[in-house]
């Protein structure tokens, strides 16, 4: 009989998002209140972007004449977006990042989790804690951790505390690891790195041979003008690091699917004889096998999100989201929550009062207020004790909720 | 420094088709020729059918309201489109299959690449030669071959050949083997299958325990009342086989990006104890964790092949390759080739005339009548000394492509 990947059987419970979707249609089935409003999942809520359908409208025109049709893309993505995030994302910022060294795909999920494909399996690994769970079940997968650990870690993985404690700035591990996902503005806590942080974390990975993943999916909620947008404003970053960006939270493409990870070609590991080996060339290579690059119309979507009039309309969607951010802020604070994050970011996190653990205030913010949140545990052991809430979400909704939760 | 996963290392020479691209940019920068046609890589070039252009502006416009948004859906698909799919593609062939055991996904290739993500690594694999060359690749990328063999096969992978001397119909091996790629109608050689034949490999692998993977990507090209659309027309299929469908080649989608894996429930798999594991809960779990579903916008695309007028369109769009492939098959036989293929499938396979290697018959038509096929070498060790000419092209530079060929 065939044989399967044992390592799936590592893997604890169910991934947390479906596991958030079946408590919520458990709760639907009991309840007659359908008035259920949801800061759970990241999920963006308003329309896309004008500039975007207008751009996609005009694309997918073009797919239904001879003339304009598009067959298969560049698996790397078309050269005149990937040029456009270059100037746009990394070289407005003094970032030498190279049109070449960004792969466009169809998600961050898929792009975080794949890059592991072209890496060695005895690579150490660290995670903040807590942390995007993909990051963590995307290693069990692969083999590169033990079994699962009673505190809902796992073997043979190094966890850094982002947590009240280090003011939410993670301590660089004092041992040596070889590979550090990092994610600022962070998922979930909500939490920013400066620039001198973030250079201690660069000259770590450089004296130690290391290699950085850097998610700045929500780079664009940032408020605060000295806080990087990417690692690469960071000297050194370009010879160690990858960084994940995506269309998803910044125009709101969760349902549209376009993202890209940039990977300079700078960066090299060593194989098995010591030699040192491009990881551009083996992701290339990675996607041009197993990949058949982003929808056209998709891409043609993408590329308006860099006009005069796409980086107004993103700028007003990231202004709607951080207002509601501020008002759960505020208001949370009065109902005498200890609030974390939502200042550069669209996840406020919240101590979850005494004696509560996440799963258990999960349940009663569902109960008593028909809201749903993240519990912080399904982020991991330190995520326990507090809750995520998210921004995307209409106004109306988030008002409502903020008072349904004062009024508990 | 990180390590590299080393099994990259042993991928002999580039993707098929960027190097194909490349000797095409190359002829187009020292000829001043542009006048060239392309019958090399199977990628369709008729626009997209009216229903589902109009289907993706509804969806589009959607998408760009407060009360149509979409953001992340399903991973596994909407229900509505994975319902439409069941019935139109599986049930009406009487098979079997629910909407939960298809799962929607961005291409084919990524998932026939993918699927080994849940399989252990000590599963012997068979594949046909020639044979799409992701299925050999994902195999050697994800440490499951040895090193490359001078004759540009692998160390152990099993070659089932397929060719003039078993008349294009492989022979069941006489090694025990966990995992059988077999694709038909066949990529590259255009051969069929019939139902009798296609049994005795379903009773290959229920008697052996082994895994099919059936690749019916160019189904609709089936001409043949007789022959059979998936592999879960056989008795005993639902037990043994994941077949892997595409809408790139029916509904031309290869530029938008939309294509579906069945994993009947009742297939199972063993870990390390031997304890019977269910696979289709490994590839949900799989999907959930890495890959973030599909495009709104392009899933109701897809809905729309299933409508009344979508079928008659894709049934044109069909008819209009067909007798592409029908004009080459006979002007190719008048220019004295031996061909094959092109009666059930996109694809002609030619023999290229003594002497000549399959490249130097590429660089041959390149140079002397600027049309571009692919080598039949590309696809491997059986495949030298053919090559595929695809029918996805305007019937203008078919009927020129032939005349050329002709006059050469």
């Amino acid at each position: 009989m065939v044989q399967v990947n044992g390592n799936y059987l590592k893997l604890k419970a169910g991934y947390l998002f479906p596991e958030i979707a079946k408590r919520v249609n458990l709760h639907a089935q009991k309840s007659n209140n359908s008035n259920l409003i949801k800061l759970g999942i990241g999920d963006v809520t308003e329309p896309l972007p004008n500039s975007c359908i207008d751009a996609m409208t005009n694309a997918l025109k073009e797919m239904g004449t001879n003339s304009g049709f598009k067959g298969y893309g560049p698996e790397q993505g078309y050269s005149w977006l990937r040029e456009k995030i270059a100037e746009n994302e990394f070289l407005s910022r003094g970032c030498s990042i190279s049109a070449e060294e960004i792969f466009v795909s169809d998600g961050s999920k898929c792009d975080s989790s794949n890059i592991l494909d072209i890496l060695g399996k005895d690579n150490t690994i660290a995670v903040t804690d807590p942390v995007y769970p993909v990051y963590v079940d995307s290693n069990v997968m692969t083999g590169r951790t033990g079994n699962a650990l009673k505190n809902g870690g796992y073997e043979g993985l190094t966890y850094i505390p982002i947590n009240e404690k280090n003011n939410f700035s993670p301590e660089i591990p004092k041992n040596k690891v070889d590979i550090i996902y990092l994610c600022f503005p962070n998922n979930p806590t909500g939490a920013t790195i400066t620039k001198q942080e973030l250079k201690k974390w660069v000259n770590y990975a450089t004296k130690n041979n290391a290699l950085i993943f850097f998610d700045a999916a929500y780079e664009a909620f940032i408020q605060d003008e000295d806080l990087p947008h990417s690692i690469y404003e960071i000297d050194g970053a370009k010879d160690c690091a990858i960084e994940f960006r995506s269309f998803s939270k910044n125009a709101g493409f969760t349902g549209v699917r376009c993202a890209y990870t940039v990977i300079p070609k700078s960066i090299v590991g060593k194989d098995s004889n010591g030699e040192e080996v491009n990881l551009w060339s083996l992701w290339n290579r990675r996607q041009s096998t197993k990949f058949n690059g982003v929808n056209y119309i998709v891409q043609r979507g993408a590329e308006a999100v860099f006009s005069t009039q796409g980086k107004i309309e993103v700028k007003n969607l990231i202004n709607f989201y951080m207002n509601n951010a501020e008002i759960m802020r505020n208001k949370l604070k009065l109902a005498g929550f200890k609030v974390f994050g939502g200042e550069n970011a669209p996840y406020v996190w919240i101590k979850v009062p005494d004696q509560m653990s996440s799963w258990d205030f999960f349940d009663y913010l569902l109960d008593k207020a028909n809201v749903v949140g993240t519990p912080g545990s399904g982020f991991g052991l330190a995520g326990e004790g507090y809750f995520r809430l998210s921004a995307f979400n209409s106004l109306a909704n988030v008002n409502d909720a903020m008072e349904r939760i004062i009024n508990i």
